[in-house]
């Protein structure tokens, strides 16, 4: 049996957040482990050649109604965010380095991000906006943003990303049970499949 | 309440013969009627500047396995065609003109379409191709074929992938319930909640 969930996630990326909202109760449900792996979107396209959905203004369009009735389906909130698509560098780099001083305050501050971003329309991608976040969700906002400019949590994120793209990812959110790979909130019952081992 | 679920769908689209498997199933269960208006996802594509998801390399060895979940989830075969992606110029304004014929023999021949294509591996982009579906659908094979170049017929199937390019749609399967606008096979239960009334 699989005994964990890989969740790639990137808080510039709206379906990364509703995936965000409901994962760790799929994996509660199937009794297994959810590892929250910060990766950099912007670099999974530039590495796959791949771009934005939103890119497409039909595409985009439709994405704003679609967003809505995922977000009324499971019962959270969701506002578009009028920054989108922000530039995610530091704030992937954050969580990497709140990663290392703490896991459960690295996802109480990924969480506090999305809320942040996804709910209250903050401009996230701003030193003082991820500072703030990272205080409320229990760690010292100004040693995050500092650890961003070290060249080990730079180089972490650069990593996690090149395993997502080595292992077959192009967009986000991206799924691994084992050696499957899953795209999509649109996927998360294969993925809850995968982990009670009925795929 | 909606009166009807329209389904716009392509031969050529792997993800539209899953959604062709189901979708009468959701609209006997909703009790609406679901009219199948056959278009040119090509045409689409090339209107509003997107292309198959299959030309990103990392998308399409996933979607090889996601289609393949899909299948199973709902129980029906499928078999990824060698021939894909095929030109479905002919059997799509074949479709227009069986929909001229007979609205029965019609969803019959989408159908015997749908298996030779995605279960039996045939390239039914050909008028014999054609012709032999048309004939077992219970239609006159080579009369459709013949339709296929009249001028009224490719008005038509032009007619059908301008509106629902008009409409919204940059891809396929796309559905219409009333106004709100679909798209693929993994956002049936979407549908199935618009005609119910209850999204």
């Amino acid at each position: 049996m699989p005994h964990e969930i890989e969740f790639f996630f990137d808080i510039a990326s709206p379906y990364s957040y509703l995936a965000a909202t409901q994962i760790d109760a799929v994996g509660e449900r199937a009794g297994v482990a959810v590892r929250w792996k910060p990766f950099l979107l912007g670099g999974v396209f530039k590495a796959v050649g791949n771009q934005t959905p939103a890119a497409l203004q039909p595409k985009a369009a439709w994405a704003m109604r679609d967003l809505a009735r995922w977000a009324a389906h499971y019962g959270v909130e969701f506002s578009m965010s009028a920054h989108f698509p922000i530039n995610s560098l530091t704030t992937q780099r954050a969580l990497v380095a709140a990663r290392r001083v703490d896991e459960a305050m690295f996802r109480e501050f990924a969480s506090t991000l999305y809320r942040d971003h996804w709910i209250d329309g903050v401009d996230v991608s701003t030193p003082e906006a991820v500072a703030d976040a990272a205080d409320r969700a229990g760690l010292t906002g100004a040693q995050i943003v500092e650890m961003t400019a070290e060249q080990a949590i730079k180089d972490e994120l650069i990593a996690l990303t090149e395993e997502a793209v080595d292992r077959g990812a192009f967009g986000a959110p991206t799924f691994f049970v084992d050696g499957e790979m899953f795209w999509g909130n649109d996927r998360l019952h294969f993925v809850e499949q995968a982990v009670r081992g009925e795929l």
